[in-house]
């Protein structure tokens, strides 16, 4: 397995030429695009890592899937998707002009900005207490209690966040967003600086891979209902505008993040993280879509594919 | 089986209620919404199917996972994808705005109409050729040479389909369609107006979950990489702006029609035909609806289920 | 004619039914439908006036008009017209989805809400100089020192502005907005809070009937060209997306607010203030467009209609 | 005056190295950008021009002027006004996806594509009369018999018309247009392949400029609420979407054409006709508007500037 990620990685190097690094704050800016890496878990604990692995990354929308779970596992199904839609987009992940032309009464899932937004408000707790819930959940599906947010990553976010202030006074507008805008914008921008590295990534899709369940039964983040919605959330609308193309091409559910990272869950099998920072058009990182195309077909984890029987 | 389907029948008749049957043509609209049937197709060849599963109806958008797949074949996947996206949309199914706005410079997918308008113009031959393709594809699937198309059903939607033509000269405009806009919206009505029962849609859906392969290996429609794009395409974007949510829900592929029958694959296992012709909101059978997802729950059919292992 | 205003006062008093008092702050809400005015000032300083005349009521966007004015005095047509634009919208007022999709690159024109916050920001001077700068213009151009803003509608629009922070925001996000959003905001719900009665609105209208300056020639507010460009923005786009109808049925030069208020002005000839609190469909004063066609049409002010000579 | 016009052309002739000749048709590609010219004719009769004056184009959407006419005559304006909006827009002469929306549901205005094609269906009778009272309505302007429209222009159009097939075929689906589609269609593409020169374009003005009577009193086309409603729609939406930006910076009345024609009016006072087949980004000629702009300034012709008395 080491070998094959090792090739893989190797074989698609040459995509970070097509790509870009994330410019619209520092620290993002200044990541180094060769810095490809992979971890791979499997049910029986085994771990399967190469390339630049061990870096740590800011984990950006990737945070979304977590703050999903709480928002569920607190308000229950009926309540959130009341607020947030469950139906995939052709739009641009911070696109929200359907909201003010009320072709739809809400965003259309919890993996665009808008729609994560309002999930994050809907934790239950104070702002603090919203934060460190996400904080925590993910520290008990890594088990791995140095996991914290980088505050250079949330400082610049703040300061750049214009656009999700627009989208979360639009949200308050139409009645989908309680509270002070701030401090939810707050919650959410630290969320996206929460870092870990790879194998802790790996962890979460694990988790995800096995029902929302530590492999050893630690920790029980939901119950069945809400894993499966969270991974047909993640194949249909975890890849930005590209979900659709994604599922057909690569059939693994995912959610990546503009720092360049993608949590990938191979139900029953694997938790897989993925990092290469140069991203493509839809802000999915280049290389990783590559690499996970490739595994997909050697492995033949393609959720789409029939298995046939000649 | 035969038992269950009946149950799931009758469990969700109460659904009727709150559907309407499509008004647009006379023939849709005589429909009887209490006429609600099931059929499913195992590997080993069982059928199992209650209700009213052996009156004939049109297939409708369900057509357009056939013309797809042959788009695919004569085309290849390079061409027909650059015509045409694999993105879901959150906008209903004969919505063409985007494509004005530019926002999109070609439709997002095939299973709504702009872009199944286009996969139809993409089958190779003459007019007349294009259409006899799809009929003999589908009376290949289903060793039934009795299938036709409904004169009068294809009448009416050429009668009242404005729409359609508004769409099909914009994409000419747009030079996504090649050809007589007329010719091809011919192929496009008559195709929507084939006829058939659930035992013969049920037999398409084992086609599908049998890698485009019917049981007895008479006949191979495409290859797996076709296969999984056809199964993925379906979970993403099937059931119209109710994909996302029905993914989540139920989890079983599908492709629904405004007559209301619906085309299920359970990849490797199952091909379920459902036919119920009051419709919901987003134009997918309402009973229909309510019979797959407690199909799913009961049988444990939902692809993004985490199968668990306590 | 002071006969002819009671008259036409009393002709369109029946159009109230047909609108509603704006209701989404208290002291709009609480304004009565019945108290209909109007005021007329000549060229020669007769003043005719009749109805409820001398009641104080907030401008809200008639203050659009004079923030542009300023905007235009401290920066020149070029700068101000790179950041917002010229042309007539049939979208409503608080639309902004347009800068969400790019498909224009700045506010429609300065009387849509999205416009007047750019040109309430380009006023020179602190935030604090910005709304003192509005306010003693009204002052100067009706000599009442006795002018100021009403705090309660101004905290009113304070908390329920969400809606206008989210098109500042935007706006910021897109570089066309500099400083800090809450303060120019600050700035915005206070002038739209300043309150007159009508004949200082007719004073303000025989301003702008007068090239921008006062009749006894105090003050000078512009230069010939931007009083060219106030008339004709107002004419094309002051009365929201009713702006080309009132202009084919009416034909004079106006400018709304959702008070009721009219601010209306025949060049050369009347400034005119009109109050009428319940308000059709686009936001305009229901009786105040019925008036202003009436009185249009008895004096022959519709600056398209050809004089005829036969 | 001559002087003044040669003036104006030569100091404005450099503007067309910033524009492009209209492409989609051979004949308009054709056009040499240096043609330029312009006619004004006084209520006195009196006739200026200068520059290339007497060569034939064809009058494109300039006629959507005519046909509103007739339509208002055939029909009074509520019928109409219920089919299509009296709003200017920001948005492209050929857009109509807000129809797609149901954002609006009627055209904008009559001077955009979609709103001319309704009012061209609403002229009473047959197509073929409907055509010839368009162009019997011309000839009776300029009292010029000679007037046809050019068979080679009117087939370009009609070859490269999809836009405005998806168009018609869109509003005849909102029941915004009745008959035969091909059939309006003809029509709309005829009365853009009018061909006249600049002094029969100057009568059509100085015909509007005199509340739709020619100077002789040979021929009344409309009273003077419709001839009002002409020379406002003009106003607000005569220029595409530079109308606003027009109105501010000349306040002539007019309605451009693709071919570079430009129809002014000066109520009470001229007729323009202007040609520059260089085009801006609007579609309107570039050359032209430098022109009128000048010409506007030079003679005091702007309908919003106010006269001043000192």
């Amino acid at each position: 397995m080491n070998k094959l990620l090792e090739r893989l990685i190797e074989k698609n190097r040459y995509l970070v030429q097509y790509g870009q690094v994330a410019s619209y704050i520092p620290k993002l800016k200044s990541a180094n695009p060769e810095d490809i890496g992979i971890c791979i878990l499997d049910m029986e604990g085994n771990i399967y890592c190469s390339g630049v692995y061990n870096k740590k990354f800011t984990i950006q929308s990737i945070s979304k899937v977590i703050a999903l779970m709480l928002a569920l596992v607190d308000n229950g199904e009926e309540e959130v998707f009341t607020r947030v839609g469950l139906e995939s987009t052709d739009e641009p992940f911070n696109s929200f002009y359907k909201l003010d032309l009320s072709l739809e009464n809400k965003p259309a899932n919890p993996m665009i900005n808008s729609g994560a937004i309002v999930t994050t408000s809907l934790i239950r707790g104070s702002y603090e207490e919203k934060f460190n819930k996400i904080l925590n959940t993910i520290r008990k599906i890594t088990n791995n209690n140095n996991i914290g947010y980088n505050k250079e990553v949330y400082e610049s976010e703040k300061e750049t966040g214009d656009r999700n202030r627009a989208i979360a006074y639009l949200l308050k507008n139409k009645g989908l967003l309680e509270g002070d805008v701030e401090e939810v914008l707050d919650v959410y921008f630290k969320q996206c600086s929460i870092e870990l590295d790879l194998i802790d990534l790996a962890k979460i899709g694990l988790f995800l891979a096995n029902g929302c369940k530590t492999l050893d039964g630690s920790y029980q983040g939901c119950n069945t209902e809400i894993a499966t919605i969270l991974i047909a959330v993640m194949t249909t609308c975890g890849m930005y505008d590209f979900s659709g193309e994604f599922a057909a091409r690569v059939g693994i559910p995912s959610k990546s993040g503009v720092s360049g990272g993608i949590l990938s869950v191979v139900p029953n099998k694997y938790g897989i993280g993925i990092y290469g920072p140069a991203l493509d058009d839809h802000g999915n990182s280049i290389a990783g879509f590559g690499i996970l195309k490739d595994l997909s077909n050697e492995l033949g984890l393609n959720i789409f594919k029939i298995c046939g029987r000649n």
